[in-house]
C-alpha cells in the first residue's frame, strides 16, 4: 500500500512574502501537491493596486503553515536544511507518514471536483469520473500549484463567463494562465485557437502537462499553446475574447496592453478582483474607454465582462 | 404578398397604470405582437417595494406608445373605439399598412434571437435557426406579451443563472413564468419536473402554447406543467430549484413563501431586480434567513442566486 508523507511547514508570519518561493521549492524537490490555509496570506502580502496597506501587529497571529506531501523516501531533514538554505530563513517541520487512504481523506478532499456549471466540471486527473451527460466537458487537471489557495471561486466565476459569453470559433488569450485551466475550458468551449501565457515557467509547465493529459484523453489534436510571457509584452495577435484572472493589481497594468489585441465587440474578462477592490477598477475601466457588460460577484470575489466602448 | 397593419395607439402619460391592459386588450383583439417603447413605462409604473416614488411632472413628457400589428381586415377605428370603451381613456390610433419585408423590418427586428449563453438561443418561433453546435439548446418562442418591454437582460440573467446552478435531475418551479421561457430553459438543461406559474391567464396560455411549439419539435413528453397561480399560494411540491423572475416589488412577498418549498441546499434565482434596489432585498434577504450565492449585473438589472442559511 503506498504511504505519503505530509509535511507541515511553518514559518514566521513576517516571512510571508516568502510564500510563493517556499511553494516553488517545495514543487522542486518533489512534493505532489500543497495546500496552503486560506487565501488571506496571498492577499496580505499583496500590494493591491498601489496603495499601502497597514501591516497590523504580526505578533498575535500564528505562524504560516503549508502541508506539502511528498513520497515516503525523502526525509523531512533534507526538506528542513534546503528549505532554510533557499528561503535564508528558519522554518520548522512536522512529518506525518500517513497511508493512502488516509492520504486521500487529507490531501484529495481539499481536491475535490470543482463544478463550473452544469456544463464545465473540473476533475483531478487521478479521479474516475462518470459523467452525468454526453455534452458535459470535463477538464482533467493535476492541480499542483493552482489549487488550496482560495482562488477556486475566481476560477469559477472565469470560466462561467467564458462560457456565457463565448459563442464557439473565437481564438483566446489567457493571460496568467498558471495550470491552463481557463485555456482547457475555453479550447472546450469551441475556441478555435487559445494561447495561455504565464511568467511563472512552473506554471507553463504544469499548464503543458495538463494540455498532453487532454490530448491524451480526447486524441485530438488540441489549438492551445502555452508560453511563458511577462502579461501581454509582444505579443501581436489579436483576439475575440482575453481572460485574465490575475492577482487583482495587475490587472491595471494589463488593461492597457488588451485594448489594442481585442478584436471588435470582442470581450475582456477579468477574474480575481476582490469585490471592496471592484468599484475602484470599474471607474478605472470607464474612464480608460471600456464598458462593463456584465459584473458578477459571489465569495468575496468579483469577475467583470468588459468591452471596448465604440469610438 | 401578406400585409400587415401597424398601429400606433398614444395615450396621455397620466394613464400609465392602464399600459398592462390596454396590451391586453390588443392581444385579446388580435394583435400578433405589441412593442412598448423602452421598460421606463413600465418601472415607473409600479411601486417598487412598496416606497412613494415622486411622480415628478407628467407634462413635459411624450405621450405614451404602444406599437400593435394585426391583420389588414381589422380597422383602426374598431381597435380605437373598443379600446376607449375597455380603458375608459381617450386614445389616438395611426395606422400603416406595412407589407411582408417592411413589417418583417419593422416587427421581426425586435424580436431577434435572444443569446442566453454559448448553449442556450431563444429563437422566435416563426425563424429557422441553424444550430452553430448539436448540443446547443434552442428554445422556440412565439414572444407574444413578453417581448419589447425591456426584460430582454432579466431573462437574459436568469437563464444564465439556471445553466450554472443547475446540474440536471431537479425538480424546478418557475413563479411568474410569462411566455414559459425560464421553464423551458429548465426543461433543456435537464430538470426532472418543472411547474410554471403565472397569475395572467393570458401568459399560462402563451407559455402553453410555447410548450406545444416544443414538443412538437422535439417529440417528446415534455415535464413541463403551466398553471394560473398567485405567486406560490397553495403550492406543496417542494422544489430543488425555485426560479422567479418578476416585477421587483412582488420579490419580498414571495421570498417567505418560497423558503419551505426549497430543498436543502436548493437554489433561489432572483431575477428582474434593478440594481439600485438590490441592496436593499440583500439585506431583507440576509435578515430573513437566507445567503447570497452569487450576484450579477448587467445594464442596470441584477440577478440573485440564493441559498437558505444551514440551521
Amino acid at each position: 500500500m503506498t504511504q505519503w508523507q505530509m509535511m507541515t511547514i511553518s514559518m514566521d508570519r513576517k516571512y510571508k512574502s516568502l510564500l510563493d518561493s517556499l511553494t516553488y521549492y517545495l514543487f522542486e524537490m518533489g512534493a505532489q501537491g500543497t495546500q496552503i490555509e486560506g487565501a488571506d496570506y496571498y492577499l496580505e502580502t499583496e500590494d493591491l493596486y498601489g496603495e499601502i496597506r497597514s501591516q497590523g501587529s504580526e505578533e498575535s497571529k500564528e505562524p504560516l503553515q503549508v502541508k506539502a506531501f511528498f513520497e515516503p523516501t525523502i526525509t523531512p531533514d533534507y526538506i528542513q536544511s534546503q528549505l532554510q538554505a533557499m528561503l535564508q530563513v528558519p522554518v520548522q517541520i512536522q512529518s506525518q507518514v500517513i497511508k493512502e487512504e488516509n492520504w486521500q481523506a487529507n490531501w484529495m478532499s481539499h481536491y475535490e471536483l470543482q463544478t463550473i456549471s452544469r456544463f464545465i466540471k473540473i476533475v483531478p486527473a487521478w479521479q474516475d469520473y462518470q459523467s452525468n451527460y454526453p455534452d458535459e466537458r470535463i477538464i482533467f487537471l493535476n492541480p499542483g500549484l493552482s489549487f488550496g489557495t482560495g482562488n477556486h471561486t475566481t476560477t469559477r466565476l472565469s470560466g462561467q463567463a467564458l462560457e456565457l459569453f463565448m459563442q464557439g470559433g473565437e481564438r483566446v488569450i489567457d493571460v496568467g494562465t498558471g495550470s491552463g485551466i481557463l485555456s482547457l475550458i475555453a479550447w472546450s468551449l469551441g475556441a478555435k485557437q487559445v494561447w495561455g501565457y504565464d511568467l511563472d515557467p512552473q506554471a507553463i509547465q504544469a499548464a503543458t502537462d495538463n494540455l498532453a493529459i487532454h490530448q491524451a484523453k480526447t486524441g485530438q489534436n488540441i489549438a492551445v499553446e502555452f508560453q511563458v510571457n511577462d502579461l501581454l509584452s509582444g505579443v501581436e495577435q489579436t483576439a475575440e475574447i482575453i481572460v485574465a484572472n490575475i492577482l487583482p493589481h495587475i490587472l491595471k497594468e494589463l488593461i492597457p496592453q488588451a485594448g489594442p489585441l481585442l478584436t471588435e465587440n470582442g470581450y475582456l474578462i477579468l477574474g480575481g478582483i476582490l469585490e471592496e477592490k471592484a468599484k475602484d477598477l470599474i471607474d478605472y475601466l470607464e474612464e480608460s474607454g471600456w464598458k462593463v457588460c456584465q459584473k458578477t460577484s459571489a465569495e468575496g470575489w468579483a469577475n467583470l465582462v468588459v468591452q471596448k466602448k465604440e469610438d
